[in-house]
């Protein structure tokens, strides 16, 4: 007979444990249901690691914990894996409350446009910021992020649209990153605009030739992400930006078919992007290359809701399809102020149809797919990281259910209880 | 010169004070906008009540704090009053987590109800609930709504349908406000449907004979409210319940106009009524009796948003008219299951297209007039009560730009700064 291995952490009482475990690919169709619940269960971690689920019953004979571990009584709650969020904007300046409030008091976005607003107001703010308060104002998000279940997240630079600016939000998110607790995926976006005055030609020629390598050489991302959209980026010089990342080792994200239909979901699939994301206006031909890629649609429903659009993303249409559908936040100050995934959660239920455990799919283990972390986050299996969220609620229906206030009661990242 | 009087609080260096001070009458029309902001204001606290308030740098010269006062730096936040809630339906058993579930899965609610569903679920839940568990359910939910900003609510009964647990509601709901510290002011709602197998009238009259003497007589409501709705209660059997509400000296509030327009507005205009509350429906009559009258009209935009309907309150049609509006959660199982004022001054921003000041003089001032307390809540000024929130936001736009976030970070009832 074995001794059982010691644990930091033992969880007990879960009333619902969804474990979201299941094969290493990317769910599809049905399969975006199975979430892998366990009544009555336990969790026990180790090393950040987890070292051993099952039936409540069994904890004491599957492990002992160290004298001096946590016991965590769950009181019958739910748990679920930590909450991945694949796209975020979480680094900026200024803030966008009083563009909302004129906004509703009937002047235009052109005319707010017009007088420096817009992204442009963003952009001149970012720039004249420092990192320092890039970073603080990142960290105030970060907890708000966690408070709400997040644990992993992306977050994009591309409020510079030049070198030096973005390298500063580049750099404040990697110094979030190395402060922790939550994990963040950098993603360079110099190709969020063009700026006012430029071809846009010319300026993703200089993404792709000055910006790029530089951000590869520094280790500053992991990703490329553009927006690919009529009067934006075309998808050739789209083109022309991926091949740039991809000859420097990045991996590559899109910003597909959100206003129009320009392909931009097959462009990402064609690329074997790990994203195409929004989608609202994508089509035929983009749904049939996304199912037959491992590229993940990424719905982001708070934005159409954000700017009072009645477009809504066909996610439906892309399960029927076979495509990996992920959930994100898109947090950022001009579309969706919010960095709430529960929020998007109930969004994706009441404005994209999706199931309660469809949407819990898509904000875990497909969200961590769309990132290329599956392999270690977004299930609860043994030997995965001990990322994972008791909730205040009986079962994982209440994440969509349940809406506009917080309701994580505990989140533990790497196997530490987050305080 | 008079020495400054001694005071028990002083919070200081409030970024943006918004006072909602003014006339005494609920705000209508431009008047919903002006909500009396201050910058780099302070106000003090002295026995519950507000004793000062002003420019920061006078502070000091107006008054002093006692020496166990407690002198709290806002950071130059934003300061609010004490949000009101006008309308929750706040303690009831179980939850309807899975009939939601169900209906994204395609089960529809007609289905749901010959199943035992819809609000039988909760009537019969409710009915086997202790008065124990409906007090702690609902000390979860009140929670909820104080880190999420209210101070003030009103909470209905109406999951019983019948005497005994109408008052087990109203009994728990005396519990919770005795307890504190938020505010509770009770509504008896016997007539929220009609019991299966009964007949309306009959129930109607049981409602106005049998259980408004009971209710009145042992104190347990201030308020009667009735659902007055086709295939629910008529206006003639409304008009029978609020004779009898009104001859035991109670107020009157009406669910009006909210599936289908049977002149519910401008019953409790005629009436009298507190307030007549969703008006979905509402015609230019009832626009034009509610705009004459004192009775509010209450938004509760989260009904459609959660139900998936595309019908809105004509919000601005009534500001034009004159009406008073107020905003409230309709917090409730089926329809609405969100404890979150500011979820609801988003909603009514992106779906009433009210502006962020609207949306907050709704939530504070003519909400407390929607309950009859405007003479000491709803606004700050120097003899009301304190209760006020400090916002983690540069500015009180923010209350509705930023969303899906609880981002109360001290909030105050009665002077006390709750844990």
């Amino acid at each position: 007979m074995t001794t059982p291995p010691l644990v930091d952490t033992l969880l007990v009482n879960i009333g619902e444990l969804c474990t979201l475990a299941g094969p290493a690919a990317p769910r599809r169709g049905a399969a975006l249901r199975e979430v892998g619940t366990l009544a009555d269960a336990a969790i026990a971690l180790a090393d950040e690691r987890i070292a051993w689920l099952g039936p409540s019953r069994d904890a004491a004979s599957a492990v002992t914990l160290k004298p001096d571990g946590l016991l965590l009584d769950a009181g019958g709650l739910t748990v679920t894996p930590g909450l991945v969020d694949p796209h975020t904007h979480l680094v900026f300046g200024g803030s966008r409350a009083d563009e909302f409030a004129r906004r509703l008091e009937g002047v235009s976005y052109a005319e707010i446009l017009a007088a420096g607003g817009g992204i442009h107001h963003t952009v001149s703010h970012t720039r004249a910021a420092t990192r320092e308060a890039l970073v603080a104002s990142g960290r105030a998000r970060l907890a708000r992020m966690q408070a709400n279940g997040t644990t992993t997240l992306e977050a994009k630079s591309g409020y510079g649209l030049d070198l030096e600016t973005e390298l500063k939000q580049l750099e404040a998110i990697a110094e979030l990153a190395a402060e922790g607790p939550l994990e963040l995926v950098p993603t360079f976006m110099g190709a969020h605009a063009v700026p006012p005055g430029e071809d846009a030609d010319a300026f993703a020629d200089r993404v792709a030739t000055q910006m790029i390598p530089v951000v590869a050489a520094r280790q500053l991302a992991r990703y490329v992400d553009v927006f690919c959209e009529q009067g934006v980026f075309s998808p050739a010089q789209t083109e022309r930006i991926f091949a740039a990342a991809r000859a420097h080792g990045l991996g590559l994200r899109l910003h597909a078919d959100e206003l129009s239909d320009l392909g931009g979901g097959a462009l990402a699939a064609r690329w074997g992007a790990a994203s195409a994301d929004h989608l609202l206006c994508t089509g035929p031909d983009s749904i049939a290359a996304l199912a037959a890629s491992d590229t993940v649609a990424v719905m982001l429903p708070g934005t159409p809701f954000f700017l009072g659009m009645s477009e809504r993303a066909p996610a439906r249409r892309l399960i029927d399809a076979g495509v990996a559908l992920a959930l994100g936040t898109d947090f950022n100050p001009g579309s969706c102020y919010s960095e709430s995934m529960p929020m998007m959660m109930t969004l994706a239920c009441l404005h994209l149809r999706l199931t309660p455990s469809e949407a819990l799919t898509c904000a875990t283990f497909n969200a961590a797919h769309a990132l290329g972390l599956a392999d270690r986050i977004g299930s609860l299996e043994v030997g995965k990281q001990a990322d994972l969220v008791v909730w205040d609620m009986p079962s994982h229906h209440h994440l969509a259910y349940h809406f506009g206030v917080t309701l994580a009661r505990h989140v533990i990242k790497k196997g530490r209880l987050l305080p």
